[in-house]
């Protein structure tokens, strides 16, 4: 991939061999195959709804509020019959630290089974990190589950250090 | 502590033992101080600079935007003379996952030597669990660097859970 200041501009087509996807800032129609996506998932299936009324409502509610925050960027990508097969969410946090860095946070990465394997997933953390340097980030971050040991060992292939202790606390 | 809706109302007061602190929303002549406290740190030390110039420059311009931002709550900690003891910073996070749920992310804890191991680190992180759940948000997190032992014993002691790996990126 390499750095690129288009990774910022949207669409982005994202290469994987022989096969073509692209790279959308996600709408509210998106909102259903990205809820699908997350529960789609060993650890999500307990947590997410798919019920209409939940989609409608709380997800929708979701989407607004982070489609309208400049620090938020939430994205799908698509294969070319137009299906959502992928997703991440970025988010940009100033912090004082590291010299008043800024800091990209990379949250709710999912690619759909029937595309695991092909370097998706690799292209779509390159173009993530690309898009990272080309708004100024210093350092990008990102907690996987300890269960999730295949997510684990992909990003360190692709130069992620596991330096960090990552602490939850749940507040419900 | 427990959960009292008041803790997002600053000031906020904090009695440790004999001692009371206060916490409020740090301004931009709270920046040095802050600083100094990311700098007095084994880890800090190499990543900061207290010279004048990057404290007028590159800290106070870092410092105006988390301050704009409706999302990020910087706060201090003070003695009752005055002096900055503490610092923490928080992010409330909207995403899709957990139905939509608001996370609430804790970065650059500090702690002066001159109070630690008196409580005050508790009762400042209790205080931050209590805005967080007056805000609403189902989840709390934050990374340790896997280097700084006691202050993973710390979180654990206080219930946080060592359940993810933190990986970052260096995008420098």
């Amino acid at each position: 991939m390499g750095s690129s200041p288009a990774a910022d501009d949207l669409p982005y087509e994202l290469r994987v061999g022989e096969r073509t996807y692209v790279v959308t800032r996600s709408t509210v129609d998106d909102v259903p195959a990205i809820v699908d996506l997350l529960h789609d998932d060993a650890l999500g299936a307990a947590r997410e709804s798919t019920t209409p009324a939940d989609l409608r409502a709380v997800y929708r509610h979701a989407f607004e509020e982070i489609d309208a925050d400049p620090n938020q960027l939430l994205v799908v990508v698509t294969r070319q019959d137009g299906g959502v097969v992928a997703t991440l969410q970025l988010t940009f946090l100033r912090t004082l630290s590291r010299r008043g860095g800024l800091r990209m946070q990379v949250e709710a990465v999912r690619v759909a089974a029937s595309e695991r394997g092909a370097g998706l997933g690799q292209a779509l953390l390159g173009w993530a990190v690309d898009v990272g340097r080309a708004r100024g980030a210093v350092v990008a971050q990102l907690t996987t589950d300890r269960r999730r040991v295949d997510a684990h060992r992909f990003y360190q292939r692709l130069g992620w250090v596991d330096s960090h202790q990552g602490m939850k606390l749940d507040l419900t």
